[in-house]
């Protein structure tokens, strides 16, 4: 039974993997525009594969000195049979979400100058290919999450009562690799961008994307590794976290649904990505529409289609254990619902027809500081809606989990709706790296002198890229903030596991998780405070470098060509250098909690991390989209238009937006899967 | 013996009320300085007098309907018997706290006039006369509150076992009229700033505090209204809050320490408002000295006196319960020493000396987004060392506390802490006082065009204010953040005592509690984001009005006087309108969470929106303050100086900060004891 089922999702994930084979095929057959073109990609092409080596090459240390460290806390607290095993599983989720990343780099920086040679003639076909290049990757990192969990599973035995708690290496592998990957491309991309726009825009008054500025190339890099590279190691490890916590929980049900429990959450999620793959095939551009219309319909496909693979699966796989399986259906369903919900609320607070954007905007009239008063007052207020929605969905899908009648149904109530959201995560992964696809694309069309009817079309595209890129964030965020609640009592299952006795409460009351609790909180902020900083320290660098080069007269003339590869070399080192102090300080912190003050005070201290970590999110996303859109409003002519007073101000609004919702945010949307996969990982020093 | 003991705390009162009311006589005869500043200040006066009776006007009729509220939650409760006294004692409460708000702002509109006269001759009489003035506040509200708690705790019954738990409805009503007085004024403050300086300084060039700009006047009102009196309410209704949160865990240990326990809070109050009065009395100001000297100076001769005083309470109250007793005194010494250590760190993150405020001033160099990235920055990280002071002080206590070898001792343990800290308190409200009125008279004397000299003079004074206010901030946050955690557990005990059963435990693992938790969390984000927003909405209309008169040129030629009064009221209506709408907002959310959630819920709520609450506050604060002092110090002639880049950017930053700081950051310290004291109030229709 065990093979038939997992074969089935290795089944769709190597059909998963021909489909991105064919695309790929197809795409790099496209023709590849017009010389300047292909210098300016070649040039951006370069540096994203230098950055991603170097950036791999420190995380690959910090990996095997970690892998060390975990299998000397097995073996030395008397799990030495675990300590390989674990140590091994952790070696092949980092190895794993590295590739992710990379194969997300290695098929934008090729899709992106194939659309922008596409946008010379139609702009349904530069859709098209910027949606495909986006498609592979959200094919391949869906295939090889699922993929990973599976065969780690069974290579590790398929003891449907142990091995899940040994696979968990493979998520704290994926967590820790996709930290590192999102800080450091976080930081990459907003120091490239921050310091390009401060020195050329604002001091040297020259256009974005101008040629003259030695820092543009920077910056499209930065797309590549922060936007593709970072999201995609950021998704790939949410999927392999998720999916393990909710197998982790399927272990308690084992009586009552056998191994079916337990393999449920990652047949359902290659059921999800069948449904993407239908829904990816669905979308195809038309000359002169919107963008987002072919998007959105792709997605709505993709949802419906999942909502009724989800009602079969779990037919299928629960309702041989109990005859109130059509709770877990609805449960399924709020998952999926909330996924929509979120995308809703993400596209109001940072869409341009909206109040909130609307008003940020406005208040740019009067200046940065209005702006930016407004607009962090906005990015406050999306925490409301967005908290509300997951605890409803967290009190429904536990109630309905309840409603089946079976002990902890309420606990796997809440895993269901998890998979319900995970199961659109290709899809959505699609949508996202088909955001800096259009964006690089657009650069390439502007630094290659295109004509304006080509860059009118990249502008379309690359609006709707900006558009997806929120959106995806809220996505991330919100099946994050209803997977944590699953992955805590993974957590607390694991240390009853260990220390062989009952852990089922978490008493916020009493003073060490109070205090623990305390520090959670205060950790998310510190970490936030550290990666907004590198960004202004590295952007620091960058803005020395360019305006070394601006001091000669043959650049600015636009006679002689700027040392690109410099400033690529110098974003490079900052980025690297200043991802190690955040990401080790977040993986000792709880570590340090958790030996002084052990595993109950840990728990408030993860808990009250995650919670602070959702809404900080939320806040630093979309308040950095939002400051975005009104300062592209003001461009369409608005409020004065571009180098308005307003303008200015908005600019101002945006640049300091950048780090918020390109590094710090993202990085959380990391920092929580990890501290839950982390404290799993190591709960035997816990006790 | 009860007699005996809160007559010691009467008498201290009565003491502390004839000081200020000899230093009232004293500083009321002297010279009210030159017919232009008394003009200036007549203004103030007049403008602040007239915010403040409407302002209490407003939530006066609030008041009225929420006792009537409290009287039937309990009527409908069957505890009719203890409607009415509830009820009551709330509205001494808040009265008692309106007129705390009062005197402040009464004594610091007649003092700025006179220190700014004592200006014209000497800076040490200067300081003599702004500091004496904030004593005056300090001691009246001071003991207003302990006298306000051991009356209305006499006129209840003096049952130890029952009327604490009452006595809670007399620290609601402060905390009620606290929160409205601390948003409203802080609306008003920092709209009339942000409008001054926008219109003024950015849009028609003329310096800050200039006689054409008809929004001066009140802007230095807002200094009264928002410090003074919002501060004022504040500091009222901590020491009530916390006073009764210790003397509810001082009924579980009757057994123990008899009524003492009970009453030991106040006793020490009592004796640290002594202390202050002695260390007030030692403060001296000398010419051409830093006045930051002599009050420290008396800083720490208070704390040294209430370190005695508090050691030799523990020995004769709680020596007769526990042979371990010295475990107590150990614990109110971790309060002191918190307390002190809180202002070196707030010190460390907002004064030009030190790294953060002069990283802030080096990223203004490269524009308002750099300086606003690291100010931000700065203010996340400035969580971090308070965050592990808290969670060793709350530690630290609790364990001494433990070590008394008494059942509850640990708790008690953070009750004496927080007692410790407490007892400096009348000392810091002089000191935060001391600092709006500086600012006041530093106003009357450039609007009233004195000589240069007095000029500088003034000028020093002031940078003490600026410092004095983010210092007192510090310690009050500090002092929230001991004192929740024993309003937690005599939310707990009330709990307990009301469903008859023991309540010992939030669970946070479990789904609702965690719901709970992280509405708790959002709904800190949430009030933070109406109060800025409430104030950008006012700047916003003092903006419109101030246009319309500088389109008059005789005011712009400074021939004819601006109609101040106009944009005092414009400013005046504003904040009330925006006042209202947070503050029932998070009254109403938690009472609505608590009726369909529950009690324990409601706790995981509280505790959480009490731990962001807290680190909210310092983020907004801290960053505040360093914006603040990044620009004082370029206008040094650092960077630049005035009219430099460098010094535009910071003045950005500088206006952010000023709804952070003001408005934002405070109420938060206020919002975290309402919630603390609604939810034990309201404890009837939670179970």
């Amino acid at each position: 039974m065990i093979d038939q089922v997992l074969l089935i999702v290795i089944a769709i994930c190597i059909i998963a993997l021909g489909l991105a084979a064919i695309l790929t095929r197809n795409l790099l057959s496209q023709d590849e525009g017009t010389p300047k073109m292909r210098e300016v990609s070649d040039a951006i092409r370069v540096g994203a594969e230098a950055f991603i080596k170097r950036q791999y090459s420190t995380i690959a240390v910090l990996t095997i000195v970690f892998a060390v460290v975990i299998f000397a806390v097995y073996y030395f607290t008397g799990q030495g049979d675990l300590a390989l095993a674990t140590a091994a599983a952790f070696i092949v989720g980092a190895a794993c979400s590295a590739i992710a990343g990379v194969v997300a780099m290695w098929i934008a920086v090729r899709t992106n100058i194939r659309t922008a040679a596409a946008a010379q003639t139609s702009d349904g076909k530069a859709l098209d290919f910027s949606f495909r290049g986006g498609a592979i990757s959200g094919l391949i990192i869906t295939s090889m999450s699922l993929l990973g969990v599976s065969l780690t599973y069974i290579a590790l035995g398929a003891d449907p009562m142990h091995t899940p708690f040994v696979v968990i290496g493979f998520a704290f592998g994926a967590s820790f690799v996709a930290l590192f990957a999102q800080l450091g491309g976080g930081i990459y991309t907003k120091a490239a961008d921050v310091g390009a726009d401060l020195v050329g825009k604002v001091e040297a008054g020259i256009p974005e994307d101008d040629v003259r500025n030695p820092a543009t190339i920077a910056d499209l890099v930065g797309d590549n590794v922060g936007d593709c590279a970072g999201r995609g190691a950021d998704l790939f490890e949410s999927t392999a976290a998720e999916n393990i916590g909710a197998m982790i929980l399927g272990v308690a049900l084992f009586p009552i649904f056998g191994v079916n429990g337990i393999l449920f959450p990652i047949v359902m999620c290659s059921l999800g990505l069948l449904a993407s793959m239908i829904g990816i095939l669905s979308v195809k551009g038309k000359d002169g529409a919107d963008p987002m219309d072919a998007m959105n319909r792709g997605y709505y496909i993709t949802a419906i289609i999942s909502a009724v693979f989800l009602a079969g699966g779990v037919y299928w796989l629960l309702a041989p254990g109990t005859a109130n399986w059509i709770y877990f259906v609805l449960a399924g369903f709020v998952g999926i619902a909330l996924s929509v919900a979120f995308l809703r609320v993400t596209l109001y607070y940072t869409d341009h027809h909206y109040r909130p954007v609307m008003e940020i905007a406005d208040a740019s009239e009067t200046g940065a500081a209005t702006n930016i008063i407004t607009g962090f007052s906005v990015g406050l207020e999306t925490t409301a809606i967005p908290a509300v929605l997951i605890g409803i969905s967290l009190l429904l899908s536990y109630w309905c989990g309840t409603m089946t009648g079976i002990p902890n149904g309420g606990l796997y109530g809440t895993a269901v709706a998890t998979i319900g959201m995970l199961m659109v995560c290709a899809y959505v992964l699609t949508m996202d790296t088909f955001g800096p696809i259009a964006d690089n694309a657009g650069g390439i069309v502007e630094m290659s002198q295109a004509p304006d009817e080509v860059r009118n079309r990249m502008d379309k595209l690359d609006a709707a890229g900006n558009t997806t890129k929120a959106l995806t964030k809220g996505y991330a965020i919100g099946s994050a903030s209803l997977a944590v609640f699953l992955l805590f009592n993974a957590y607390m299952a694991d240390i009853a596991k260990l220390t062989g006795k009952a852990f089922d409460v978490v008493n916020l009351a009493s003073v060490d998780v109070f205090v623990g609790a305390l520090l959670g909180a205060m950790l998310v902020f510190l970490f936030a405070s550290l990666a907004i900083r590198a960004v202004s320290k590295t952007a620091q660098s960058v803005i020395d470098a360019v305006r070394i080069q601006f001091k000669n007269p043959a650049i600015m003339a636009g006679t002689q060509k700027p040392d690109y590869a410099a400033v690529i070399d110098i974003t490079t080192q900052g980025a690297l250098r200043n991802m190690v102090v955040p990401g080790l300080l977040v993986i000792a912190f709880p570590v340090v909690i958790g030996i002084t003050m052990k595993y109950e005070a840990l728990a408030g201290f993860l808990m009250v991390a995650t919670i602070t970590g959702i809404l900080l999110a939320l806040i630093l996303n979309n308040s950095g989209g939002a400051w975005d859109n009104a300062k592209k409003f003001i461009e369409t002519g608005a409020h004065g238009g571009k180098g308005s007073e307003a303008h200015k101000a908005a600019v101002i609004g945006d640049t300091l937006g950048d780090p918020f919702k390109d590094t710090a945010g993202p990085s959380l949307h990391v920092l929580i899967k990890l501290l839950a996969t982390l404290t799993l990982v190591l709960a035997p020093i816990f006790i």
